[in-house]
């Protein structure tokens, strides 16, 4: 293989001109890639990283990984919030976020054709100008890479109607252990010809290959959306008119619960409201009858509460909409957020709610509860206000009870951030020993030298 | 393990009382086994079947299977369209249909927990009585399992809106090669911890292990569904007015087409219309905006037609679908039909179809086309008048070229009803040797000694 010379390289142990991308060893620069958004650290700093510019790129450095017995760390945008693309000693980073084209938009055939690197609202900006959307929209859209939604198969606030990061993957690139590149699925929206291996990548956080290539699903732009925010005395009552909403059933294509703390919180760091505490609840409907599934969605919560609004306006939307995307942030001035991620029955979020309140009481520590309520994917948020052993200790025991809590209702430990290294003792307690040892057998088989990842999610 | 006698029962080598269910043995009862709706046989007949009745029924027959060296043909109605439900010599048919229990239907989280013998109607009758619905509505489905349905992972004409069979599957209980149970997945429509199982085992056509029980997601029956219906002068105008359609935004709940043959052939089965020939487009919207949504489409279709019908009745709704559900059992007074099953994207529908139509001539064997329009997956169902090794041979030549058509345009050789034995030396050039490589490499980390399905898709 003849190897392209690159102007701006730094060499590990690789030599000079192996790869087309930068390579960083040693130093400041490459002490950035041992964390993630999860603020999880391992022990030492990675071997070296490889700023990847071409598939074959990401083909060397595997091979090169593997003679020297060290593990790949993928890494996109490093958004994510379990510790997956946290790089310590032994381990070669491989970053794609360099690998950011947009190939191609169909907008006949509804499809793109995209590099692992794209951020995923550049996507959606782009599918926008032909007419189109990329419908899965987690909150860090701004900020993450399509190769990191799909290694986490993430979630989103649309994907109540429109279905998870997976539900658009039509099929994937992926360079595999031996350093050969795996083409899956197809472009068109069916096929059943072998074993799904786009699912088996999709949400493997890495551990199977590197994502070097998709192709996504574009749906068409709603004709019309309608936002409606109701105001609630506790989760209870909004419970029940999100109940009494679906049993009318309409379908939202956004449906955003938070609890009274929550509320409370981020109007204090937004300087609005605030007149009564309680539950809030924000919802979209839409398609052709959006304006008429709004009211019914209203009129729904109407039956409980009288402060209800309903907007067609882009601008009411948002404003109606600021209150659930400054929850977050709002705690972040509080402490240190540990964001959880439970998935449960949507029937039982009131439950678990109130259950999740004893817990932060029980614990002596701040817990606010916010999230998906359409799809019963719940975000308690834990805030550490400091970060002694002691507080650390706390806000872990709280969080064992909400993941115990998960699985007592059926639910999961993770509804959309994955497992990476920070849910790895709970994922047993999840799963069972018999499906983890099943799904230990799929990981040998394709990465027998345990070389993706090696130490994330199992 | 204390085994329960069983009152009806006969008994090959097992042990009396081995199994809860009948076990049967040689004459007329086993010959059926040899095939399915494929009309596929392979050369000689099972060794015996064992007509499960619990699960422990299907471990035991796993575990015997292995002991014997036979190999396990899992099997629900037998309605499979590839032959993967056909049984030869040294093959143990595990016969499900007998675990056919409804076991919750829940209309708060909108799921069912179901035996994979029930018949998917059934399923979607029980869940109409809560205000539910199955959605994914395979073609089958009054005589299908959904045990069936997710081996091959199966279509339908609603999943252009609600998706295929897979969509609707949240967890699996499955009967490993080792006789152990693995229970995949979950109640919760999210969740991401470890690889995704479930779509794993979803649609591998029974080479992986037994499914035995699944959870599934249940949808609201939509408050209005409105049927339009357009006859064009051919399939070029239909698709043309398909494509206005879906460029005015609109989200069909069914999109079906038939060219000229299909509809000629199926009019004439009827007894009705025929007075102009042409290509036929049925199609339906749903929800809250579907009489607004079903004008924007019916005014796609005047475009190109003026013969166009919009009903909201449920009467005419089922006398328009009548022409789309005629169109094979009327094929299948010309001769022996061989029901392909190709997806494209949707933009090249008439194209393949004019395409299909000089492969017809060239062969010298009539062809119709017929299915999905909107998600590109067509069923050309090729007509051999009688069965002399001539004709096959010509049906044959056709098939081939069929498939070559859908893997030119991107497409794939089956939309919806699997590899099964039919399509097996298709599958290499469909996936490429590597890919095919890493599905067998997964089959023998679950399946080392290739109990399950020996023969089938790979």
């Amino acid at each position: 293989m003849a190897l392209p010379r690159s102007p701006a390289h730094r060499i590990a142990s690789a030599p000079p001109g192996a790869f087309d991308g930068e390579v960083l060893v040693g130093g400041d620069e490459v002490e950035r890639f041992r964390t993630d958004r999860s603020g999880y650290s391992p022990e030492g700093s990675p071997e070296a990283v490889v700023r990847a510019r071409t598939v074959a790129d990401v083909q060397r450095a595997v091979v090169h990984a593997r003679e020297h017995r060290w593990t790949v760390v993928p890494r996109g945008a490093g958004t994510g919030l379990a510790g997956g693309a946290a790089a310590g000693a032994g381990s070669l980073v491989v970053d794609v976020s360099g690998l950011d084209r947009i190939l191609e938009i169909s907008a006949d055939e509804a499809i793109a054709v995209v590099e692992p690197g794209v951020i995923t609202a550049r996507l959606d900006a782009a599918a926008e100008e032909r007419g189109l959307r990329y419908a899965p929209d987690p909150a860090s859209a701004a900020i993450s890479t399509i190769g990191g939604n799909i290694a986490t198969n993430a979630g989103g606030l649309r994907c109540v109607k429109y279905g998870v990061t997976g539900d658009a993957v039509l099929g994937l690139d992926v360079v595999l252990a031996d350093g050969s590149l795996l083409h899956t699925g197809r472009r068109t929206v069916k096929g059943v010809a072998g074993l799904d291996l786009t699912s088996l990548f999709t949400g493997a956080e890495g551990t199977l290959g590197v994502i070097v290539g998709a192709t996504l699903r574009l749906q068409p732009i709603p004709r019309k959306t309608i936002t409606v925010a109701g105001w609630f005395d506790d989760v209870e009552q909004a419970a029940t008119a999100v109940s009494a909403a679906l049993a009318a059933r309409v379908r939202p294509s956004l449906l955003e619960l938070l609890d009274e703390p929550s509320v409370r919180r981020a109007e204090e760091h937004l300087g609005v409201g605030g007149a009564r505490p309680g539950a809030f609840v924000v919802a979209q409907t839409d398609g052709f009858g959006a304006a008429e599934e709004a009211e019914v969605l209203a009129d729904a919560f109407r039956l409980v509460t009288s402060r209800v609004r309903v907007g067609s306006d882009p601008h009411v939307a948002e404003e109606l909409l600021a209150v659930r995307r400054a929850a977050l942030p709002a705690l972040e001035t509080l402490g240190r957020p540990f964001i959880e991620d439970i998935a449960l029955p949507r029937t039982r979020i009131a439950e678990a709610t109130r259950r999740i309140a004893t817990i932060a009481e029980h614990h002596d520590i701040p817990i606010f509860v916010f999230g998906h309520a359409g799809d019963g994917n719940l975000h308690p948020i834990i805030v550490a206000p400091s970060e002694t052993r002691e507080v650390l200790v706390r806000a872990e025991a709280a969080a064992d009870e909400i993941f115990a809590l998960a699985l007592e209702f059926g639910g999961s430990i993770t509804g959309e951030h994955g497992i990476g290294v920070l849910k790895r003792r709970w994922l047993a307690r999840e799963l069972g020993e018999d499906a983890l040892r099943v799904q230990r057998s799929i990981r040998q088989a394709l990465d027998p030298q345990g070389l993706f990842n090696r130490g994330k999610v199992w």
